[in-house]
């Protein structure tokens, strides 16, 4: 099992849907990664900060998921970054409401001391110079590092982008980032464009559509499960990546083959955490849960044309 | 062996894309389906209709393929149907530009003699009363009807499309005209109420987002191949449909595990069939290459979770 480093933002959300809404409910990249990565049973640290107005029952929720959070760093007269918005019908597209930096304007991540030397390092969606901070922190390359980024830092941070794109193996990037960061339609394309960046794999992630994962002249598709119903898709891009993460994690092994897998993880734990508001499905999830919608998985994709 | 009848329409196209544009080239439904149908050297006739103005040549190049072109109708005082459209940039969307129905409009299929006992029967988008016609000049009970629609069937022929559907085994059905033939926005409850119209198999098209096979509660996902450029997607979703069918026919098996089989053929072809203008590649296609493209296919999809 490999140690993990997980840094993204610790935040209070409120969401709308069609199917309802919430009052200010646990948020945040670090927390959705760090949650699903904890299935694994993982040693993973979350670097984040909040401020005084963050409930000690939600650091508490992820120490009982055996998440370290004293990288968690509580400004006592500060406001908890606060990110609001409404689903469309379809729920593939959304209005930000209410967009509150607070104490994340300020965010100095600091990698707590026995974590410095973490094989994995996953860098969740911040300012690219953010990111570059806790690569720097690190005391020896970690074994991979993944990246979450989104186009608001392509608009307004790209030539940071770039510089913290060549120190990563893994990227996770959704279809309509990768065509802004190449300016190619063809997302094949667009893996090769990004593969030159820096990134040896790159995981273009389509919503309901699923994922690729690109790796040199490899691919592997990672289907969405088709489902009733997506309640909320808040989180469901960060909880992707922190199973993918997670897996690799508790594997060690980071080949193709078995990032395959973890593509297929990632998949798994985000179909959960579509189906209730905030973080609400993925802190109940059991083992057992997760191994049925494996099976799902399975049947969706498997058939048996011999090839000779 | 199963006996293979093919009805839709035998056409003029002529496309436009951001790559190039055609004069009138062959095109129609059928032509697709029964070109794609024809790579499993099964019995199969097409059923059509078109003007004095059809090359030979166009009728030849099916014969050669082993399609029985008896069924084809040719109204020598009258015009071929003729399409004419233009793709977008993003190759997901088109204007048409003209659409000439010429002989279509009469069209009153005859199924020859000798194809009056298939085992199967391929109804390509078409009125649903001529759909229908052709299941009325079958002897005995086909061992499988598929179908094929479209939106436009929907606005202004919806009872007479309920009609056919209540007679139909399997149906093909892009995502879009599934949500509007159920008003549900979710694919899994659209193919539940599908069902309940007639077909037991409902198979909902994504374009580049691949396939989904709906079987009471079983769904299997084929992706479509990510290519490097989509050079025109006419005629795909044909030829989806026809590999689907002629695989069936071919194997005579049509239970739910062959079928996953069949998608993933009809996906394979219909990754060929947009490499090229109009029937282009379909026209010397050979095993070779359908069988490299089937082992890129497991490679995109397989993977080797243990589950026990």
């Amino acid at each position: 099992m490999s140690k993990l480093v997980i840094v993204g933002t610790v935040a209070f959300d409120a969401i709308e849907t069609p199917f309802g809404k919430t009052d200010k409910i646990l948020g945040g990249a670090a927390t959705f990664i760090g949650l699903a990565a904890s299935q694994f049973k993982v040693n993973a640290s979350v670097v984040s900060i909040v401020g005084g107005d963050f409930p000690q029952e939600y650091l508490d929720l992820l120490s009982h998921k055996n998440i370290d959070v004293s990288g968690i760093e509580i400004v006592q007269n500060g406001k908890t970054f606060f990110w609001s918005g409404r689903y469309h019908n379809d729920m593939n597209s959304r209005d930000t409401l209410i967009t509150e930096l607070n104490v994340l304007a300020d965010f100095n991540p600091k990698v707590p001391k026995e974590y410095t030397d973490s094989e994995i390092v996953m860098l969740g969606n911040l300012h690219p110079l953010t990111q570059l901070s806790v690569l720097g922190q690190m005391e020896s390359k970690p074994k991979l590092v993944i990246l979450d980024t989104m186009n608001f830092w392509m608009d307004n941070a790209l030539d940071d982008l770039h510089t913290v794109l060549k120190k990563v193996d893994v990227i996770t990037i959704n279809d309509d980032e990768a065509r802004q960061l190449t300016s190619e339609f063809s997302l094949v394309v667009a893996a090769r464009k990004i593969h030159k960046m820096g990134p040896k794999y790159v995981i273009i992630k389509k919503g309901e559509h699923g994922a690729l994962l690109f790796h040199n002249d490899n691919v592997f598709y990672a289907p969405a499960l088709p489902l009733e119903e997506v309640f909320d898709p808040t989180g469901a891009g960060d909880t992707f990546a922190g199973g993918f993460t997670g897996y690799l994690a508790k594997t060690g092994d980071i080949s193709f083959e078995n990032m395959k897998n973890a593509v297929i993880y990632g998949s798994t734990l985000a179909s959960f955490c579509v189906e209730k508001f905030g973080t609400k499905r993925m802190e109940n999830l059991t083992n057992e849960e997760i191994h049925k919608r494996l099976q799902q998985f399975k049947t969706l994709t498997q058939f048996e044309i011999e090839l000779t």
